[in-house]
């Protein structure tokens, strides 16, 4: 069968969608996550994709299954979503959910950030040890040793959002701790590091009233690439953080490669510089030269991941 | 076959010796690493083997085989020593000098921190998911997934010794970078630390005086452990580093226990403190209750982690 379900539900928007195993997306729907009870953001993505279904004018078992992501912590031996935190949602029988919904046995349920390491293994050509990090509104990360996800012993394998980078001026993080990656490199840190500057610079401030824009990570990236300075000097700051992160990982796992995806990855080449700086002078020589791209699969990568799932784990 | 060879070839000292398959120890001898000619030093190993061969009136057809450690990097699948640069040995193949003057196939090489690891997970009844620090005048690393090593793309993974652990006011490490875990949280750098006090101290430098200790590590401890202030903050330094550099790898990898060997493990329990206060401030949540502890295996863990290999790779 060379259909793949595909349900990413991530922290703001979600998408849904049928692949086929040639890695086209054949059908697809984005939709707002609805952040509220869980059970009805679910029935929302089992109508959306039933739409995907019906226009390609397919039934559930023409399908060889259904990957699904959740932004949380998941145990993946039965499918249960342990926690996402920014929804509330907490101990939730995904797989059971959707077996149920969909009428098949065919569901597999993985933390979102796995499931795009998954799906550059599976559809992006990937090597077979590397690491895939997530730069967005956090920071998330996934470890892939011989073609295989590590989960580490409570699942939580990944968290490179949550090491330390800054110890002298730390900013406080999502998770309630200081100094995290999450807290100097990811979208929301461009964004508090660019509004800061922004209160602080009539001139910088002018110039986003003039051009309709906020003083966000988008207002900073669109400054950026017309070579604004201010807005630059935010991008080598989260990058030298950024970089800090992979160092550790790379000195630790010596991958062979390094995956970066998320929102924030449509500005990797302003990131870029200060990032392979930082991680030149703080890898051992062997890990220098690790290669740090884009992703393969773009803004697609979380959808492709949930595709993966099926062809990885069914 | 109950016998196992070991030979472990430290960056100060050498042990060899015989084990059995029930983890005893039958014969061991221990001498100086030789750096100069290395040829000279695996002569030297070959002899003091056979003594050992000879006290138990055995023969090197009564062996399983012999694990030998190299103290550098090593290319297991052919049992090259790529580099052990404190010694000016490069592209040495260990496995077919063994092979040659042993007269058996049966040899298994492997860097002297992974051959720890797989000690204690064979000898030492460790947990499938865990990292093997030594602190000792570095401090190098092994990560065992799923019961495995983890080499990275260029066998060089478990370099915990050089991810980053002060920005601020960095130390230069061995390696000629700045700021490592091993350039503030080792031997070394409590020797370092210890004698920049007593250089300032005049009571410390009486009371060493007094001791007949100089201001090293070893002095450090001694003093540490009968109380004395200036002492006891330098492994509170020490293990505040430590405990950074083992908050990223419990971050990415979510090991089950962290197991710490080496010389200065002797004095773990002043370390402790430090190390597990920094570690739950910079790990998230699930990962916090890591347990820490000190290796099963003790002072003759490389030399265990040297049979370990007959046990596990052949």
């Amino acid at each position: 069968m060379k259909y793949l379900g595909a349900i990413d539900v991530g922290g703001t928007k979600t998408m849904v969608g049928i692949v086929n195993t040639d890695a086209q997306i054949l059908a697809k729907r984005h939709f707002p996550t609805y952040t509220g009870d869980c059970i009805t953001h679910f029935s929302e993505c089992f109508t959306r994709f039933n739409e995907c279904l019906s226009e390609l004018d397919l039934a559930i078992y023409d399908l060889k299954g259904i990957g699904v992501n959740m932004p949380g912590m998941v145990d993946v031996s039965t499918g249960v979503l342990l926690q996402a935190s920014f929804a509330g949602w907490y101990d939730m029988d995904v797989k059971g959910y959707f077996k149920r919904i969909f009428g098949t046995d065919k569901i597999a349920v993985e933390n979102d950030v796995n499931a795009c390491a998954m799906g550059e293994l599976v559809f992006g050509n990937a090597c077979d040890n590397f690491l895939w990090v997530t730069v967005s509104t956090g920071i998330g990360g996934a470890v892939i040793i011989d073609r295989k996800l590590v989960y580490g012993s409570n699942s939580c394998a990944g968290e490179i959002g949550h090491v330390k980078v800054e110890y002298e001026h730390p900013a406080q993080c999502s998770c309630g701790q200081w100094g995290c990656a999450e807290a100097h490199g990811s979208g929301t840190a461009i964004t508090r590091m660019f509004s800061e500057k922004a209160l602080k610079d009539m001139e910088l401030s002018t110039i986003l009233a003039e051009k309709n824009l906020i003083s966000d990570a988008k207002g900073c990236s669109i400054l950026a690439k017309e070579g604004h300075q201010s807005a630059l000097e935010v991008f080598d700051t989260a990058g030298k953080y950024i970089g800090r992160a992979l160092s550790y990982a790379a000195n630790l796992l010596n991958p062979q490669k390094i995956y970066i995806g998320g929102g924030v990855s449509d500005s990797l080449e302003l990131l870029l510089p200060a990032i392979n700086q930082e991680f030149t002078c703080a890898t051992v020589r062997q890990c220098a030269g690790i290669e740090i791209v884009k992703t393969a699969l773009a803004y697609d990568a979380a959808l492709m991941g949930a595709a993966a799932l099926v062809l990885s784990k069914m």
